[in-house]
């Protein structure tokens, strides 16, 4: 049995990575490979439940720092309810949002991001994908997609104002350019096939 | 219009918190004090959906590591939406368990106790009582107090082997020595109004 790995798929709302998730799970399973696929916030029963506290109520229901806790507390969870044993037992794990979601998404609320990195230590002992895939859209356009999709009915983690997206996009560059080793920026526009051509050749040297 | 104050009450099952909770609460308030009661987990409303997060289902329902960060989102939630307006209003806080419950509970699961203090620090800027009373017993006194008032239906946290239990009383016993200013110890034992003098007499010196 070969070794499982853990993937993840980064980046803004509307980009496709969910699509991509599915996608990238197909072209795995055609090569022989068990293929996990699961999301946060969530994953897990108990993610699953905080997921329920997360994305419910008012955009200012939680304090950026409960929320951070929040969102430790349901990753330790899946971490090792579902992400350890299956990537152990062998399999490979692709994940929508992960770790670096929480870094871009709460450093846009002025959390700092080494005690973002303190809380998924003291969780999830810092538990890292084997390869980060950050897909990237021009400017704009996967708010225009995702607000298309969601027909307005944006949840409290979409319905935030340009700046609050700058930020998000910014922090996740800085992730890419000083992780490089683990995070790959793919160019989401242009067909679904196109963009799952370049997740594989994204991560090449991992498969079998 | 005078400073307010926060007290916390803590303790293991049984050794009559709640109950000398209300009974100190009246007692503040004949003397003209305007006093907000409380508890944990919950006290808040974020916090009390994160309670009944962390008080059902099984025992191991959560990893240790998961369930300090809940305690620690639930408190954030507490601090930041009920104890520190209500305290910078003037009035004062008796709380029914806060972070020593914490360290006692999580430290007998092995979580560091340096640990659990940064991620205070990280949720409530570690805010700590101005004074805790540390409600105590003979041996084994409180656990039989606490069954014959369960009736046998005790939570996940009360439904724990001896080792545990004398874990959590040497946790809070460690504390009391080594933050001898804040924390008192008072003896249980005896008639509730008894108990009530005792709790009085060891913030006589916070009364206005």
């Amino acid at each position: 049995m070969s070794a499982g790995r853990f993937l993840t798929l980064e980046g803004g709302e509307g980009v496709g990575k969910s699509t991509q998730a599915r996608a990238l799970a197909a072209a795995l399973e055609t090569r022989g490979i068990h293929v996990v696929l699961t999301r946060e916030p969530g994953g897990s029963e108990g993610a699953e439940a905080i997921r329920d506290l997360l994305m419910q109520g008012d955009v200012r229901r939680w304090s950026a720092h409960a929320e951070a806790l929040l969102f430790a507390a349901a990753r330790a969870d899946h971490v090792e309810k579902r992400i350890r044993p299956m990537v152990d037992a062998g399999s490979w794990v692709i994940c929508d949002r992960f770790i670096d979601s929480t870094r871009a998404y709460q450093g846009a609320q002025g959390i700092d991001d080494a005690a973002i990195l303190a809380l998924h230590g003291f969780g999830s002992r810092g538990l890292l994908p084997d390869r980060t895939l950050l897909l990237t859209l021009p400017d704009g356009e996967g708010d225009r997609r995702a607000q298309a999709r969601d027909g307005g009915a944006a949840d409290r983690f979409a319905a935030r104002d340009d700046g609050f997206h700058r930020s998000v996009a910014a922090t996740f560059d800085r992730i890419a350019r000083d992780e490089a080793d683990r995070v790959r920026r793919i160019d989401a526009s242009g067909r679904v096939e196109q963009v799952t051509q370049r997740l594989i050749d994204a991560i090449a040297d991992l498969l079998p």
